[in-house]
């Protein structure tokens, strides 16, 4: 098997610790048991080759083999065709897995992501533009909140889409927006409570720590 | 092979026509010159069976005989599977494309969604969140612009990558955000030429319009 290396900054600052998305991927890696090694790329001066694997100057990017891929989502999926932990074999399940893995980018995160922008900020509260992106997040979860009440996982079992989902939201919760729907703040719970999670998490603590 | 059943709303206001995500199905189904039926969800009134099929109520969902997608993300992916007019079928081109196609709508739509809702709600300018949201938008921008300077399409051909950014720039363009950014107008010109595009568009408003 062709090795996989998860490439992610070399230092970041305190805040986004546990919240950098190569957390995404190692959480997959350690679901699947997929022996992965770590490489850094600078943080503080972004090199051009780190532009021609990752376009936006982000990270994590995964290399299996000759095979370069960026955007957690694309690794996500990568990985989930790689192992049926991660990602049922039917096309039912494949099929309904890959939409709740787009439905965590882009109908939640593109909702959580300028609302936790605003929290970064503190914009929260009483400034102009809070209440339309409150909104906003607060109708996706609504939605959210109802799907969760039903169900353990968003698919047939445990998959990528959870990741990507239970990882979104978990930023949510960090700034207690998950605090009228206790549905999704249970699916975070139960998310986060697997030894994978704990095992990423820690892991990529310990990695930016060691930079200090 | 089974049939393709796009369903949209059966009406939406003026504003977001033109610009309503069943426009990338369209697109997409155009290229491949696969046939399909469109079928209509109550706007005003939406149904429990509505979120049966789309679990925020929203729309677009595909039906492949038995199979029910939402996303635009994923239907984009099912049906670039399905046409090798719509993704390459090497391994490195399918991978390129689906990293792209999730750069369109993570690390692209989730920056441009929040600055269009403050276009629209007129925030725009003077008020205190728009400016963290404009330069994370203007961030994203400016690699977009710098990969658009180089190459044609996003991936070895035209792809649903394309459909996907094109779109998402396309809005941006709208409210006049790719001023700064002559290759990313460049391309979305060059992205709205295509036949299948005029078509695409072209149904969408004709759709609505007979609603009125």
């Amino acid at each position: 098997m062709a090795e996989l290396t998860l490439t992610t900054f070399d230092w970041v600052p305190e805040l986004p610790r546990g919240y950098v998305r190569d957390l995404r991927i190692r959480w997959a890696l350690e679901e699947a048991g997929l022996p992965y090694r770590v490489e850094n790329a600078a943080f503080s001066d972004r090199q051009p080759g780190h532009f021609s694997h990752q376009p936006f100057g982000q990270v994590p990017w995964l290399t299996d083999g000759d095979t370069s891929i960026f955007e957690s989502g694309a690794i996500l999926l990568h990985l989930g065709e790689k192992s049926d932990v991660l990602m049922p074999t039917d096309d039912k399940g494949r099929s309904e897995t890959i939409a709740w893995l787009f439905a965590a980018l882009n109908s939640v995160e593109a909702a959580s992501l300028p609302w936790t922008i605003f929290q970064f900020h503190g914009l929260a509260g009483d400034t102009p533009g809070w209440k339309p992106l409150n909104d906003f997040l607060n109708a996706r979860l609504k939605h959210m909140e109802s799907v969760l009440a039903d169900r353990e996982w968003l698919a047939v079992s445990f998959s990528i889409a959870d990741i990507a989902m239970a990882d979104v939201l978990r930023l949510v919760d960090r700034f207690d927006g998950l605090a009228a729907c206790p549905a999704c703040r249970d699916y975070v719970t139960r998310a986060t409570a697997r030894p994978a999670f704990a095992k990423a998490h820690a892991d990529q603590i310990a990695h930016f720590a060691a930079a200090d």
